[in-house]
């Protein structure tokens, strides 16, 4: 090694002895004749106190130098508190420039939040990270993924490699594709997730797998999402959900107890779907707060106001919104059409308990009479209604309702509000412009089990059947989600019925795990944790990009690298990018 | 879970315990009125007895079963000692067929090695894993690659996911391409190694760096090449060379000691690239035996044999040679032909001390005299010589000895033969095709720092230059290698210009890492072991295949996928395959 010490380790009790160094230099003051310099590595940060300012006339920030000094205790009053290696500091005896930098496109040491855009910190990643926020937030990840290694391994879990080159199924989500040189016309395909690989090794009798995979997905980009990203991947054999859920809830409480010291409590809260959606509209609910949804349908059973003859009315309370000013209630409308909905209808609960707004004029005087207490509001609130499709006009009440949560300050940011949810419908009706129903299609994969109660009636009743699928939610993101597999020929066949897939298109979408489950496939099942997610609300961070070492802008791009970029004549030729695949030719 | 036990666990303890097993019919044999069958599961085999034979007509073997029965003693006489549970049987009480199983393309419980050729069982490859042991080997590589992660953590070494769609870069080894649809007529490349970025990590201040990581080279498939691998890869800053070996060493002492509780001798011995050469003409030699090849050059100078007027001689004792029928002496011409050698000289000594063969015919009674002896030669060896370009001729006679170790069974397969090779060169000689010298080539990557010894002189005399590069070598296979890197921008330019690479083709090859290198780089250096291999030398696999989940055929295919596949006219569209990049095209 280069030093005897790391900076951010030295103590009073070190206070005579002699070091040697090596790092970054954070900050520079001179004063008095003598350079005070805080001497950064990942360790932290040490005051060195250079007397020759000759020795240290050209010194910028950021050059990377080495230095011998000795420790000696700061003098009476000059500790710094903020810093645990503030009481000491290093009188240099020596110090060697290991290498300059230019001039900074930002200040590192005394970085401005919002100095530089997003696109100008991820060209210079490598001085970003060298800020204590942005490495610390690889360390949390580096933790919390050793922290799952140690928890799977514990429990007798496999790490096993499946292929990052491996075959395109056309009905999945988009694939990213590899021209394959060797095989000309005929191209790899990146995996979406290891789900087929992990199910393949599940009928191989491995019996307990896992990898931290990385995961690619050729989506058009929104917000908070990357083409590369990274699951934790669970497959188990012989298990049933609550296995699953089990290891679901250790991984947790452990990466929760060693990061945070906070004790989760287990088992997690369980909800249905169903009930996810009827108290909180959606199926991954933020229940740090409360302020739930209210069915209102029975309510308004009869009523001559044409929007409530509706197969669902429902309703959520904003505390206190009776008071919002004319143009907020019209942003609301405003929202509301942002997100799809024709608009958003509202009553105002007036202190004297008195409703008025536009739908008040049109409800009848019993409806008005008892509507307060039904919806759940106080004098002084407002009540948003949404009326139509049962799942959609949840959907829109429950995204008021985490609007709500913002705006009124009813979230309670220090709480981890685990949970599941569990018995997610199999199917989902397949609609039409027009709304008419077309058929029905699988919520999770096509191999996703149905729970006891559905095997007898899932295909003949496709609305109702419930399946062993489960999500893991925490403060209203999904981090998890995974399902029992159907592992009898005979049930993928009535499941595979259901969805309208005939054997030919189940074969050219699946035919080789449908060939592996003619060989003694065992019941199995598992789940996909997503690291970057994970990590990101284990941290605080605002996206996944903070966690990711090089993460890609909302394009795809790395400014970094400048990737991608266009390939030359002689690479495209190489590949094999315009051969015609030889199965395809006429034979000569 | 379905099961109560595992069935590799029942003991004489369990008898009289009514146990719940799950698993695979591996073996069923009947007899007299019972049905025994060998039940499998990932822990192990039991034995099952059923006397309901109604109840297992249609039992065959791979069909997947659950079994409700009680543990007893198997009778007096009845014991099996070749497996765990073999003094105990279970008597069922109740069968319930999980999964049926179609006739079996090869026989998993009593496979015939051979029987089979490899590209079935990859197409059957989670029936391969059924057999004890494939499977053992992906049991194995999981526990090495914990062993790994343990072993990095107690360093204090963070685990750093590093992108996997990355940039081209022009010159190196072919790359995997993937068309990018956000941004046609633009492509990522699949990284071949981390090495970038693990670079960019140091310069960013994380100062330990690790991760297993997936690699993807496109390179002409050679026996036991794979399009994807995995390796270890590691990078740390204000470190030596001393920090890397004595790390890397840890690595190795762990696994072998807790795989094979095999107590590795530190630290490993080392031998310079020089001497390696010379001693065994391979900068990978295999130590388990020694029969070294001795250096003849000053022996025969002044010799008038036209062939060993040569700027090196040496040769290599066959023991026992001698007997060689003139068949086998003409193969040995042949083997060397098949290796580009123009032929292997050789010289046979009688039991009586005299010199015969070819060669001898050639040599002066002086050179003749002392030759067994300066050889080494015993009554009854045989000599082969080989004369020409010093490393061209090492290598010959290191593969001679090598094949001599084989065919003369000196090889102690029972030996661990760890050492590092280090002081390689920093450059090669670029030769053309008549052999005339070209220019200087960087033997690692252009950023290996030469030793401190050459650090003054590397771009004065490049041919002599020594860079801080190693090797680590096991039973003659390299399993790791790394160097110091240059961090200091002078050296980097005095290493570009010795190898004759311009300012402009040094940035468009390596632009984004010499940027970053403005920016105050650290000294730091790494090395990447390679995992595939390191695990099939571990358990003894005669090839990487048997040590990936799910590895590739010789031509890059997968045959239980099927991948590559040809893609469809929609797929490519969307791909933007055939997109001009914008960048290229001219403004509208």
């Amino acid at each position: 090694m280069i030093r005897s010490h790391e900076a951010g380790t030295l103590r009073p009790e070190h206070a005579g002895t002699t070091v040697t160094l090596a790092g970054w230099v954070a900050r520079r003051r001179d004063h008095g004749g003598v350079a005070f310099i805080d001497l950064r590595d990942a360790s932290g940060t040490v005051q060195v106190v250079v007397r020759d300012l000759e020795a240290v006339s050209e010194l910028r920030s950021e050059w990377c130098v080495k230095i011998v000094g000795e420790v000696r205790v700061r003098p009476e009053g000059n500790a710094n508190t903020e810093i645990p290696t503030g009481e000491v500091e290093v009188v240099v005896n020596e110090l060697t420039v290991l290498s300059e930098s230019a001039a900074l496109p930002f200040q590192v040491a005394e970085y401005e939040p919002g100095s530089v855009n997003e696109e100008v910190r991820l060209r210079y990643r490598y001085l970003d990270l060298r800020r204590e926020g942005p490495a610390k937030a690889l360390r949390l990840r580096s933790k919390a993924t050793n922290i799952i290694r140690t928890v799977m391994e514990e429990n007798d879990y496999l790490d096993i490699e499946t292929p990052y080159l491996t075959r395109s199924t056309p009905e999945g989500a988009r694939d990213f594709l590899v021209p394959v040189r060797l095989q000309p016309g005929h191209w790899y395909a990146l995996p979406q997730s290891p789900q087929l690989f992990k199910q393949l090794l599940m009928v191989a009798g491995m019996e307990r797998y896992y990898q931290i995979a990385r995961c690619f997905r050729d989506e058009d980009f929104r917000a908070d999402r990357q083409p590369e990203f990274t699951q934790l991947d669970i497959e188990a054999s012989f298990v049933d959900q609550e296995d699953i859920l089990a290891l679901g809830e250790k991984l947790i409480a452990r990466i929760w107890g060693e990061v945070h010291d906070y004790d989760v409590q287990l088992p997690l809260p369980r909800l249905t779907y169903a009930d996810a959606m009827s108290r909180y509209g959606s199926d991954k609910p933020d229940v740090r707060f409360g302020n739930e949804l209210t069915d209102l349908t029975e309510y308004f059973a009869g009523t001559e106001f044409r929007v409530f003859q509706a197969p669902y009315v429902g309703a959520v309370v904003m505390p206190g919104g009776a008071s919002q000013p004319r143009k907020q209630l019209d942003a609301w409308q405003d929202w509301a059409k942002a997100r799809g909905a024709r608009g958003l209808a509202y009553i105002l609960v007036d202190e004297d308990g008195s409703l008025r707004g536009p739908v008040a004029k049109n409800l009848s005087e019993a409806h008005l009479a008892g509507l307060a207490e039904a919806a759940g509001a106080k004098p002084g609130d407002a009540v948003f209604f949404a009326a139509g499709k049962r799942t959609a006009s949840q959907e829109l009440l429950g995204a008021a309702r985490l609007e709500i949560g913002r705006r009124c300050d009813l979230i309670d940011e220090s709480k981890w509000a685990f949970l599941w949810v569990v018995d997610f419908p199999m199917f989902e009706p397949i609609e039409d412009d027009k709304g008419e129903f077309q058929g029905w299609h699988a919520v999770h994969h096509p191999f996703t089990a149905p729970t006891a109660e559905s095997m007898d009636t899932f295909d003949k009743d496709p609305g109702n059947a419930l399946s062993n699928a489960y999500d893991l939610v925490l403060n209203g993101s999904e981090i998890g989600g995974g399902s029992i597999r159907i592992h009898q020929k005979d049930v993928q066949k009535r499941a595979f019925d259901a969805i309208g897939l005939s054997a030919e298109e189940a074969e050219s979408q699946f035919g080789f795990l449908l060939t592996a489950f003619d060989f003694g496939p065992p019941p199995h099942g598992g789940i996909a944790l997503g690291l970057d997610r994970l990590v990101a609300l284990l941290g605080g961070y605002d996206t996944i990009r903070d966690v990711m070492a090089f993460p890609k802008t909302s394009t795809g791009g790395d400014p970094l690298t400048g990737a991608p970029t266009p390939i030359t004549a002689q690479q495209r030729k190489e590949a094999g990018v315009d051969a015609k695949p030889k199965s395809e030719q006429p034979e000569a």
